[in-house]
């Protein structure tokens, strides 16, 4: 939990090009004296869309909240959906789960490393069984029992645990339940593990569909839920070459490692402000 | 074209697992004077099924061909799907093409450079775009067009071309036209590659496809052709990643590279009778 | 610690080769009324060597022991070099730490998994730290400090220690002491894990070298100590790319994944019996 | 021979880091009517160097070859190293061979597809084997036999044939010899494939050395060429996986793969002026 922290502003944006953002952007920053780190930008240009990530550290002079506001209004002025994030402040993280653990220790031992710059505040979970893992990792446990008679309220307690603990991001590591688009259109970002190379074998039993059809390499896809199962826009894919030797079983003990980086790597460049969405797609700033 | 060709004999076999199978094949060959070189062998533990590939030096004292005979008469006495191949043989080989030349000159420059024990005796394509390039490696060029109203005429001279040059393996480097499920009946083993990572994105323009779902990775899947498309035994697969900076006419360039190294594989594993079909899956031994 | 112990004997081999080792080795197992599971060789064509790998399930008549031991006679008087093992015996692995966790916590969750048909009985340190979190797993902890002038006596009572205990593997989970020639030649086999691509970058600091050298790949290889620092018959190696933004400390987060998945393959793939040593290189039956 | 080229400059700068270069290089670009399309930056925190590529649109009012020049005075005047391209003159290449000839193949039929905005003007090789070749891809081929003795006096009329048609890139396809540092100082810039994963196996034999050294990944590592053998900044690197079934010859075999793929996309990110150099190490902007 040791990361550094640097006391800088990131600001993502995207809308319609038109010559001069890059000036107009970095401009606007160093006449306020903030010093840019990083700036990245991308023009899709069959779209005519333009993509910026910029950070900075503003000058000491300044309030770092009313710079990202200031920053926030002049981003809108040119058109631009703006958002500017303060990297001293932590984001809030939820972690969703049932009783696979692969991911649930994944992610926490990498937060104890520092490899994160937010706090995991609560894990959620429709079983009991990791209840006393997320103690020993000084998370509370809430144990959220979800039937389909049983599933609005349960989504109902969700969101007021989300909202009561300020939480930024969930993380559903391997949380084996579809979450409504009701429970979507109110939660803060959802970043969903799906064990396959979607759009491959997307739904149930995704080492089975790839077993039965004689894939010679499995995957794993970490993406944003919505409403659509397994269709949301992609963060990070990765996968593992397998051979006729490994059976069901050996493609899920291989598939655990994929699930667990790439899922790690998915929370990591978002919590590092480094992703952009927009349509079904998304731009990586790395 | 100077590849050292061991004189061996493989034998591929599959069938119904009983006790002693590996025992009674190496045992059969041992009493012959035969000198196993490889011997791979796999179990289908839930289908019951076994798999078996061995290459032996026969003894100098005996006639390959009819060592081969023999041992195909013993396989089938033990309940086995049983093909042997003398590797003094060298394949003869048919390449399909249309316009796209990478797959094209990237397997007959292997060939050149001697990595395949097998003849390509002829070059197909419904455009004429390759001639003088086939030529220029030395292997005859047919130019037969393809339109609807001509396709069946012209996959029955396709046919009688194969039936007259011998030939044991067609691939379909880039043959932009489907082949239909009566010519596969009749054809000898097809190859084709296919410019996704299946089953993602079949069909028409799969990059296009990948673009617009702005996948992580890119694929490509050499596979045997079956009556139905882009779903045969796939024999080898493999991904390049790729980001939002690239758009589809680099992910077209990237997966001109990943179609190359793909369907050689499959080109080589074939002719070194390594793949072994059952169902929609391959046992690749290598 | 659920994983399903086949009940089958796994047999090492090899030695100088010879026709007809594979029938022999078969034919005996299929006369004594066992069933091959799985049956791989190797020839080393250039020096003539030969190696195999057979699994087999005893009939229920015989003593597994029993039958062990008449294959290693067997296996010796055929000129080889042969080890059996019975996989129903639990391997005990010793498990040596400093302070770096992230190799510890993912060996015991694999562990806890299932991953390891093996018994983790010690985890031996020269540092206090991870005492509580191996409690966790429980095992039990022994902390032996080493300093140069304690060295010689730390490494008695950790040779004692292993004796004791009847630890048939240790494992150098990023344990940041060089053993000694004189330990090595006392211990079990020891499965070490070097943070680098080896040959490339071996001794100190490998991230800082690889660094300052521009590659742009790291890599981890997972060994068998020897008395030559970083010299000894690799066992598995990967790498990852990293590019110009990723400083040391990048490399460094990078590198902990790389060497998490490498060691644990290859402590997987020790505990199967499929890796045969020879000279500095290693065979791995997978 | 038909990649579309944008008629754009491209400005590689690096020098020391000092606030706002990012909004005074845009800014130099906008009021001038230039428009931005891509801009990356890097900085070096350790080394406090600031590294930018900036590609943009000229105002259709200017002169493409003025504004570069003011550019480059406008870069230095901020203390950076500075060059333009002007990416509508196609840069002139010479390719050095011997005998091997699949990176000569590759690199031309790449060439052909219209991978690079660039002319192979000549083919220069110490052997004569491959001047028909070249001749087919229309390419002037020049036979200099490189003798001890005659080496310095090859090496002048090489500097001389270089000079004379103007080359801007001279690229190793397996070249055997070695270039001495009198030549390499006079010489455009020089890319070298080597068919290991340096530092590992620099020298002579690389995939013998591997085979010795038991590695379980072969390498391949594309770098500018310097005064010290096999030491030059680093542009590409890739690695295959190999096992102990694949002897010396097979490591050559897959290794071909790997010096094609890495020395193409090394010549590729040179032409689109992507690399910066400094020290051993390079910033490959992509």
């Amino acid at each position: 939990m040791s990361a550094i922290i640097p006391s800088t502003l990131v600001a993502l944006l995207h809308g319609p090009d038109q010559p001069g953002l890059v000036a107009r952007v970095s401009g606007w920053i160093f006449e306020r004296g903030g010093n840019i780190l990083h700036a990245d930008q991308h023009r899709d240009m069959e779209a005519g869309v333009f993509f910026q990530r910029v950070e900075w550290v503003p000058p000491t002079s300044a309030d770092a909240g009313t710079m990202a506001q200031e920053f926030e209004v002049m981003g809108r002025s040119l058109g631009m959906n703006t958002h500017v994030a303060d990297r001293t402040r932590r984001a809030r993280v939820a972690l969703f789960v049932s009783k696979f653990d692969h991911c649930f220790h994944d992610l926490l031992l990498r937060w104890k490393t520092g490899d994160y710059a937010a706090d995991f505040v609560v894990v959620v979970s429709n079983h009991p069984d990791l209840a006393d893992a997320a103690r020993g990792y000084g998370v509370p446990f809430h144990h959220l029992p979800v039937t389909p008679a049983t599933k609005s309220e349960a989504e109902a307690r969700q969101l007021a645990l989300l909202r009561e603990l300020k939480v930024d991001l969930v993380v559903m590591a391997r949380y084996m339940q579809v979450l409504s688009a009701e429970f979507l259109r109110s939660a803060p970002p959802v970043i969903n593990i799906h064990h396959s190379f979607l759009p491959a074998f997307a739904g149930g039993k995704p080492y089975h569909q790839a077993y039965e059809r004689g894939v010679k390499l499995i995957g794993a896809t970490a993406h944003y839920a919505t409403a659509v199962l397994d269709d949301g826009p992609i963060i990070q894919q990765d996968v593992a070459r397998v051979n006729h030797r490994q059976e069901v079983q050996d493609l899920v003990r291989v598939g655990r490692d994929l699930e667990r980086l790439v899922l790690a790597q998915a929370v990591r460049v978002h919590l590092e402000n480094r992703v952009l969405v927009y349509g079904k797609r998304t731009v990586v700033f790395e």
